[in-house]
């Protein structure tokens, strides 16, 4: 085909045609780009093309579920073979549509509650996982080679230009709305609301081709709130260890937690234990985080100077809105989340990552995938990994690297701390080590080219049990690091096949460290350590502030 | 203090104090958020205070250069201490605030060619350097701990709310004007118009303080455009070395070129050498990339399916709106380019980086950094990183990874290519193979804690000469990696240090190719292989549409 024959603006012309399809089949009911909620069918009817691929908001927090269920109510015979787009697969609509036979293909981040029926789905040949992705990674691939040409979108209100207001859950939807709308894709945007003046724009009317009031409000998943009630003696010393062992070591000031009850421990002994080791100011200053109601204590202590936030945290509204000079907030008060910032901070401007996973090998790899699962990793790849490209020095990323390179010969360089912190047991006495990781026959199972891996052993830098700390950066052979890893796996199968002599080496030479070595008297890790003790505690710390969910109140 | 007397709003308390004293000090000469061009100073003076961190926008094209006049011709009796951020440090107005004590500190990603007076300054204990950092980088601390408390921008146009128009320059407005506007500051934008309605909206009105037409439009760096008359034969030789020898044997699909005539030979010669070996559809279809002028005749011959932009290249603007399944346009036609998501696309989506340097050490490490200047590295840090947080699985990707563990008791996983490409003298006879980097002793003056490396050894994959491609990949020994690289180090000092016998034995094992080895002929390494021999060929190609600037146009 001569140049001069291509058509060079298919994509504009289709989208002319779509929209084109959307009027002819809504008419009137279509008041410029608002469209009633019954429509919604015929509007995805009209929009849609088979084989398209679709993006579906769906959020660690915010869903688009008002269209998700659009979407999966769909006729199969009308519209299939799409390739489905998600942050995080939530819902069951979102494994609805490939059981419909509406959808065959997926590319995705994360699938927490739908893991289990994911995994039976793609078993039965019912859907083609292209790749688990990390969040930053799958924005990236929306503007190379997973552009989405439909995508469905949530925001707190809209107005009638089209607009859209996010609230404090912006999350992913700047992402997800640029690259479909600069590329003559669909973008359409549920809402809570239709108002005449928006409190701030989020999204411009512009990148927006239909906004449509949802008959009830977007769910919105706490997937970040932890009950402090839960937490455990064991969890309490391990997060005096961390402290003592790992922030003040490094001087860690710019960090990100994972979610969970270890690093919830480690928010609430800030104001305690912290504080009594001098540390304010010195550590925890600045964050990459969602608005952990368990960081409150340590806010209110004066820990912590910033948070930038990738999605919100339901209940935290009015809290955050008397606390600007910590989150980033807008003129209107409420927080600006973005899932895309977040992450770009957590990957190059924080010095710490520390998480907790479900089984470490020999080598320190670590992943959540276990048998009859395919969960995804979030966030974790991405802040879980040395961030290569980074070219700033702070303190702990120049020891780290220090500590990683010191006798080789090798050019300087730092390194991000990456700890995975667990006990050694997890529940139902199912060993943290092991080895060979689950990931493995999973990978093969559900044919991946190579085994799902949350974060790869040559990124880990620490690993914290109860038992100990385990400072990988110091080991100098693979022989060293397994003994190292084996010397905090306490009783598990691979911690009783330590050799002792070569652990009691590794902690002679500070590579091993126990909570003894780092003057830490156990029997100060009690309960009565942690800054709020229970759900009221911390409503309590917030000035009556933080409005925790119904299933979250106990009194 | 105790937490119920904590000030908890203090900048947005300040911010409005500064908004109170540009009311007072313009008068009705502000008009809403636009305020007049004449009282520039005057609204500096109201809204900055000592010690401000205050973020100039200057980038690879788009400068704020009015705003960066006014902020250097302020007194600094009255303003002064300023923490300076940069992406791009560019015009002599950027170092004029150091020379004239407006500002001291430094944080920035590249300074091209104001390296030379920033060396010198900082020598002159005129300003203290924070950090280098690359783009992304940069932008990812905005919302940690370099977050600006001014931040001044530059668009197209502005309406008279304030919303702004970037037009294809979008580059690094969005990240810079959420980071500020979230956290209470300031954006001031210049713009070349106000007009009643814009063709979209970039940057939506909320996010702006102010705005003010400037009495020119903005500067606009081409630096993207190659004339490829300066196109030498030997360039033409490494780039079929590249296509036959990386390019295909990776099959890479998604990919950025660095800037330089290395590069703009390989593009050149796409649609001439890589399409007789048949590698269209192959190779080469989404790119993270600047729209260089050099790609028009792959582009034409149906190479290119996607590419997604950095910044946009002056002279573009028409090819571009005609070619809107290719590039990302808005509804208007025009492109909306976005450095930040464009950087986390190269880094995240991409398969390979290729681009040049000045200085390769004997462990691969190399550096643009030379004495007396300080350069930054811009985006190559993050693209030419392996992205070990990647989870995502191809062609190019897998092989990579397979090559670089096969043999080695390690789990499998993927690896970025990046090739730095380079002829083995640079201009002047200067060798681009050294046994130590400029780096170190650049490091040492100008007391960084460890020294500039642009690309670290252990992420390069290849290096490409005119005496063939090392596969570092391949290397199993420190001594192996050495010798391959003086192996293609051609008659400098490096390249004559070689041993002839182990060189020639990783010849044998295809570690070192040699262009015969690779079967091709040299002969036919003539300009006659590239698509456009100059500026003309590329604005014929072009149809018409590419419009270079004056400085191009030697016909």
């Amino acid at each position: 085909m001569s140049s001069s024959e291509r058509v060079w603006n298919a994509r504009q012309k289709n989208r002319e045609q779509r929209l084109a399809r959307a009027t002819a089949a809504l008419g009137s009911q279509l008041q410029g780009k608002i469209a009633p909620a019954d429509q919604l069918g015929e509007l995805l009817y009209a929009v849609l093309e088979n084989g398209d691929r679709v993006c579906v908001e769906g959020n660690n927090q915010k869903q688009a579920d008002f269209l998700a269920k659009g979407l999966a109510a769909l006729d199969p015979a009308r519209v299939n073979g799409l390739h489905m787009l998600f942050s995080v697969l939530a819902l069951p609509e979102h494994l609805d549509v490939f059981e419909k036979g509406i959808a065959d293909r997926l590319d995705f981040s994360f699938s927490g509650p739908q893991a289990g029926r994911l995994a039976k789905l793609a078993s039965a040949g019912k859907l083609n996982i292209g790749a688990i992705h990390t969040y930053l990674e799958l924005f990236g691939r929306y503007f190379v080679d997973l552009t989405p040409r439909v995508a469905l979108v949530a925001a707190q209100a809209a107005d009638r230009h089209g607009n859209l207001y996010t609230g404090p859950n912006t999350e992913d939807t700047p992402a997800i709305a640029e690259a479909t709308a600069f590329s003559s894709g669909i973008v359409i945007a549920q809402v809570n609301e239709i108002v005449d003046e928006l409190p701030r724009v989020d999204i411009p009317a512009d990148w927006v081709s239909f906004a449509i009031k949802a008959p009830t409000p977007h769910y919105i998943e706490p997937l970040f709130t932890r009950d402090p009630a839960q937490i455990s003696e064991i969890q309490v010393l391990m997060a005096m260890m961390a402290i003592k062992g790992i922030y003040a070591e490094y001087g860690v000031q710019r960090l990100n937690h994972g979610i969970g009850f270890d690093t919830a421990a480690i928010e609430l002994i800030l104001p305690t234990y912290a504080e009594s080791l001098g540390l304010r100011g010195k550590i925890c200053k600045h964050w990459a985080l969602n608005p952990h109601p368990a960081l409150i204590p340590a806010i209110e202590a004066g820990f912590v100077e910033s948070v930038h936030s990738f999605g919100s945290e339901l209940g935290m509204e009015d809290y955050i809105r008397a606390r600007p000079d910590v989150f980033f907030v807008g003129p209107d008060g409420s927080m600006r989340s973005n899932r895309a910032f977040s992450q770009t901070a957590g990957h190059y401007g924080c010095d710490m990552f520390i998480g907790s996973t479900l089984q470490i090998d020999l080598q320190g790899n670590s992943s959540t995938a276990t048998l009859g699962r395919i969960a995804g990793f979030g966030g974790a790849p991405n802040m879980g990994a040395d961030a290569r490209g980074r070219r700033h020095a702070s303190e702990a990323w120049l020891k780290a690297g220090q500590q990683a390179r010191a006798g080789r010969n090798t050019i300087p360089r730092g390194q991000k701390l990456v700890v995975q912190t667990v006990e050694t047991f997890r529940e139902h006495m199912q060993p943290a080590f092991v080895e060979k990781l689950d990931a493995w026959q999973l990978g093969e199972q559900a044919k991946m080219p190579i085994p799902p891996v949350m974060i790869y052993g040559d990124d880990v830098t620490h690993i914290l049990t109860e038992e100990g700390i385990a400072n990988l950066l110091l080991c100098r052979t693979e022989e060293e690091r397994e003994q190292a890893i084996r010397g905090v796996a306490g009783y598990t199968a691979v911690g009783m096949g330590r050799d002792k002599r070569m652990v009691e080496n590794l902690r002679d030479r500070g590579i091993i460290r126990r909570a003894e070595d780092l003057g830490i008297d156990k029997r100060m890790a009690t309960r009565d350590l942690l800054a709020a003790k229970n759900m009221k505690d911390l409503v309590r710390a917030s000035g009556g502030l933080y409005n925790p969910p119904k299933r979250f109140r106990n009194w």
